[in-house]
């Protein structure tokens, strides 16, 4: 058993796995409009920086589609897709993936401003996501040494990605040769990916997953428990600064303190040779109510959702092309250059 | 308006706040046995290091009571109290007060075995307890600067004590002062007590709270947002290692990292000069259900309750008698001998 398919695209429609709703109920949201699509990136139902990359692109085609009659000329066509696209960048501010992926499909458009092109262009996006996520997994496998133990946080698996996800992607192919290894997953509060998702999709796949409070990670590297901590990314920047959910920068503080390896999986679509550093990315701060709810406490709260990790934390960034080590401002320019 | 007291008595009643129910409701449990205090300890119904020694003295009066028919000879009481004591200490293992307050009750029954004399013993300490806060509060005082931000985890409060808390105490007194300050409170999971409980009885006293996920803790210290943070202990051993609330050894290192104070609170009761370091405390692992709770995944999780932060992390630890800097072994000493 496998996890299900994050994106469903069948040419005509598209459908997306409600990931709110995991594990207890495995369902799928219709996306006819670019409403649907911005809801569904906004509450979550779609998540993980790859993903909502390929969903935006993927409900551009479908967006489009619907306002058909009215793209009598060339130039209403173009206005109207990049109003879509605008409106699908807002949606979520920190990932670099979704701004990556709509501004491809509009390039596309204006060298062809067809239906065709853009709902080519978005299978091209996802299958390319496929190979890379592959790749990123042949370059990771060599981490995983038999009988050890990786940390994750969140979910940069097959849900937020596709087939194998990315952090995750060493996991299942070094499981896949049967290489014995065991993962520790953050549970990743507020919004419990890990617990839900990641815990999930690696124990579906047969791999040997221990649930972990986000507060245990400490006492876990304290005990010689981890190995290695190999997490995705929603953003990387040109000095090597990795935008991550909330709790990675603990991760790598604490890797740093234990003399514990902190890798990161990045395919070429969440690097962001354009922004200098973390401190330029704007980090979103969703609703206190995502913290408060279970203590009922009548307080404020503070949620952001993604934190920086300094480059200067990152033992390397696992890539399509390869690994890049330290300096990496350099080397992932070399990578992706 | 402040937090409910956690333990009444009454000379002849015990009645424990039932933690585990907050903040959504206010409520009592009859405590007539020692079957009922155990439970209370063990599910976390009165909770906190110093709090579950007081319980557990007046739980010892009250259970001695009901046997009192059968008393008729020293042996036979001071058997019956040695056991009732045995199975108290059974219920938690981590916390050094538990212990503390049976072997104190038991000592004083050794001298004069009889009832009077153990409730008298569980009053003094009791009282004794209150006084220890005021003082651990005044001399923390001189940490919390006027317009500083202090990070709290977990609940060392009024709650988990009386009165003022350990931890607390310093913000208690320090508000009552007129002193403007804030307070970041981890949510604390598994168990939620810095959301439920800690972020609960300061906003109820009017402090400025705010409350965040524990993956948050490391963004909050990078953006310059946390000056010092200050934590309770379940047991501080010989060589001023911090036995305290899973999560605490992440702070520690992370305030290392950002070079930002970590102060722990903790009262004579709390500190252990019997055991040499914390590798020889034993680490309660509590239900896994507690962290698959929330995520119904169908996996293993692992779930110790405590952590050990090493002394060499500790800026200082405040006590009843000052605050002991490094190196804390020999300053504990000095402070308690």
């Amino acid at each position: 058993m496998t996890a299900p398919e994050a994106i469903r695209w069948d040419g005509e429609r598209l459908q997306l796995l409600d990931q709110r709703r995991l594990p207890h109920e495995v369902g799928y949201l219709d996306i006819d409009t670019i409403d649907d699509a911005v809801e569904a990136i906004r509450t979550l139902a779609v998540r993980g920086a790859p993903a909502i990359g390929i969903a935006a692109a993927y409900a551009l085609v479908v967006a489009m589609r619907r306002r058909a009659p009215r793209h009598a000329s060339r130039e209403r066509f173009l206005q109207d897709l990049e109003a879509f696209a605008a409106r699908l960048n807002a949606a979520r501010p920190t990932a670099v993936n979704l701004a990556w992926a709509t501004s491809r499909i509009c390039r596309r458009a204006r060298g062809q401003p067809t239906l065709e092109a853009l709902a080519d262009e978005a299978g091209t996006i996802h299958r390319e996501d496929v190979e890379i996520c592959c790749a990123i997994g042949r370059h990771g496998a060599e981490l995983i040494a038999p009988g050890c133990t990786v940390l994750t946080h969140c979910n940069a698996g097959a849900l937020a990605v596709s087939t194998l996800g990315t952090a995750t992607a060493p996991l299942y192919l070094r499981h896949q040769d049967g290489v014995p290894f065991r993962v520790l997953v953050d549970e990743t509060r507020p919004l419990l990916q890990g617990a839900r998702l990641t815990a999930w999709e690696l124990s579906a796949a047969g791999i040997d997953v221990t649930l972990i409070c986000d507060n245990a990670a400490a006492a876990m590297m304290a005990a010689g428990e981890v190995d290695l901590v190999l997490v995705g990314t929603d953003r990387v920047t040109r000095n090597g600064d990795v935008v991550n959910k909330i709790g990675t920068l603990n991760l790598a503080v604490l890797c740093r303190h234990f003399g514990i390896p902190f890798y990161v999986a990045c395919p070429s679509s969440t690097y962001d040779a354009n922004t200098a550093s973390g401190a330029d990315v704007t980090i979103e701060e969703r609703d206190p109510q995502e913290v408060l709810g279970a203590a009922a406490a009548r307080v404020p709260a503070r949620n952001p959702a993604f934190d920086v990790t300094p480059a200067a934390l990152v033992t390397g960034i696992v890539t399509e092309r390869g690994i890049a080590t330290p300096p990496l401002a350099e080397n992932l320019a070399r990578l992706f250059g």
